[in-house]
């Protein structure tokens, strides 16, 4: 490798433009030193994407940088947190400097979006893995939680969803490829609902970002609050782009519908309104494109896993929580 | 694969015994959510090990999971921070459950030593990757830094040197197995200098720690301080192991010295002390059996790489800084 770690460190990830004031000390040292202000909770999430396992081996350098940052930006989201920095450790097989150009274009482009400094990393040889850190900033005791739903709460979500899963049929010629290629822009660049999740806050009684499919997403909430919910088919969100591929046949209703309830990486926000809230958060819903789609139980329940009813035209090919389907189908798998 | 990634994090990772009170939310949501006292600054470091780059493929789960929390806490004490909490992210070809029992074993043993609760993880298959980012508390300016050596200040290190690097030799059967077996667990159980590192804030004009070899590292200290050194080769510190394996022939005088000079691995402190802080360091010294072993040059230098001179009966063999030598000669390298 003809660039020492250091010389890859200092030459494209120590140039952040960023210098925020609460940045101490940056990369370069043994630690970075931070400032969290006293009515502060940090909020911390670490991600890993490993190639042929999170993304296919075809994603552009860009891409990879962008999506490795997007998706702990999206847990900062989900629990209403202000992105504040991010630490990166990547493994490469080669140095390969146009390649570091172009991931670092995609990360410092998402970072600088949300004015988040890198402010460490590590850089070694190995298989293509990267793990990035985000850190963010939340009001003391107001984050976003997974178990705040309530009986007769509404189930909302932001966004289309449906549209990664259908780009990762494209990006793996499961899928003919179509124009204009807003699937794979989907897949490949997801936006993180920063700005909703920090509007959420005091409005929403649960949250949490869709990675892995609405289902299990929504499951999670259900499990940590001890409740159940139905969802109107009829209601979830398919993008426009979506309804013009069932419309030319390319894909149909029910597989679209099953890509918007199973397929992951939409990031996009799942999240349960009580009914006394309902008012104030029109207001927002413009913010994240939200609609209702669902309903929390009347009953808690004790141990619930998977208790989601379906209701909607569609509702008889989906009597019961599906399972078992695969949002990247590669080498490996999460484990 | 048998257990889910939830399986694995609930059953394994989840389970951490500690509980400290600032951790408002650890394990299980999007984000763990942290509290940082007003007076502290946060220390973070991420540092990642690859099989086969940063240990031997024949390293115990046990010895990995202690080494991979131990190198970030020895980051910690290299700023002078107390040590608060830990994000796991591992990549595993199988989630093999007597594997994860005793890498558990050597993570969360030194985790409580240190009184490190776990908050977050990640879970994923793929190739045997650990990346750990640990999170400290450093009262607010006070940290210790690269860059603060001063002309004349004596330079100083903590412990041994030389019988990771010793213990590596062994373990690529470079170097015949002897008895006990302390080198190799130099090399596979370092102990962070965490207790040093906080006595010498306040003592120490600048402080790293020793994990590419004290040449390398005190290197680091000079170019950030625009400094040069000195070393006495007569004091830098053998263990009473090591001079035993040159009493017996075992390994040669010279190469145990270049072992210690440029072997890497030990995670011991390397600092400098101004003169007028000599007197209240020697009440600390024994904390990390610290010793002198030579003195920052009389001029500020612009620009220093590599200007380390050495003194003492040795001296000839090291006519320059030594460089090149690889304290781990794996499949791949650092990058």
């Amino acid at each position: 490798m003809g660039l020492s770690e250091f010389d890859i460190i200092s030459r494209f990830f120590a140039r952040d433009p960023l210098r925020r004031t609460d940045v101490r000390l940056g990369i370069g040292d043994d630690c970075a030193l931070l400032e969290v202000p006293s009515n502060r909770e940090l909020a911390v999430s670490i991600d890993t994407l490993i190639e042929d396992v999170h993304f296919p081996a075809s994603t552009s350098p860009s891409d990879l940088g962008h999506k490795s940052l997007a998706v702990g930006l999206s847990d900062l989201a989900a629990v209403g947190a202000q992105p504040a920095w991010a630490t990166l450790s990547i493994s490469l097989p080669t140095a390969d400097e146009a390649w570091l150009e172009d991931f670092c274009k995609g990360f410092f482009g998402l970072a600088e979006q949300y004015n988040v400094q890198l402010v460490g990393g590590d850089t070694v040889r190995g298989p293509l893995v990267v793990t990035v850190q985000v850190h963010g900033l939340v009001p003391r005791g107001e984050a976003l939680r997974r178990g705040g739903a309530r009986p007769l709460d509404s189930v909302c979500v932001s966004g289309y969803l449906g549209d990664a899963a259908t780009g990762l049929l494209v990006a793996t010629e499961q899928l003919e490829r179509v124009s204009p290629p807003v699937m794979l822009d989907r897949l490949n660049r997801p936006e993180p609902r920063v700005e909703l999740g920090g509007l959420l806050r005091g409005l929403a009684s649960s949250c949490i970002d869709i990675s892995d499919g609405l289902i299990a997403d929504l499951g999670h909430i259900l499990e940590a609050s001890q409740v159940s919910a139905t969802l109107d088919l009829d209601r979830i969100p398919l993008s426009r782009e979506m309804l013009d591929l069932i419309d030319a046949k390319v894909i149909d209703q029910h597989k679209a519908l099953k890509l918007a309830l199973t397929g992951g990486d939409d990031y996009e926000l799942c999240f349960t309104l009580p009914n006394d809230k309902l008012k104030r958060a029109q207001a927002i819903a413009g913010a994240g494109n939200c609609r209702i789609i669902g309903r929390i139980g009347d009953n808690k329940v004790i141990k619930c896993t998977g208790g989601i009813k379906f209701t909607g035209a569609d509702a008889e090919y989906f009597p019961e929580v599906p399972t078992g389907y695969d949002h990247f189908e590669g080498k490996g798998k999460d484990a």
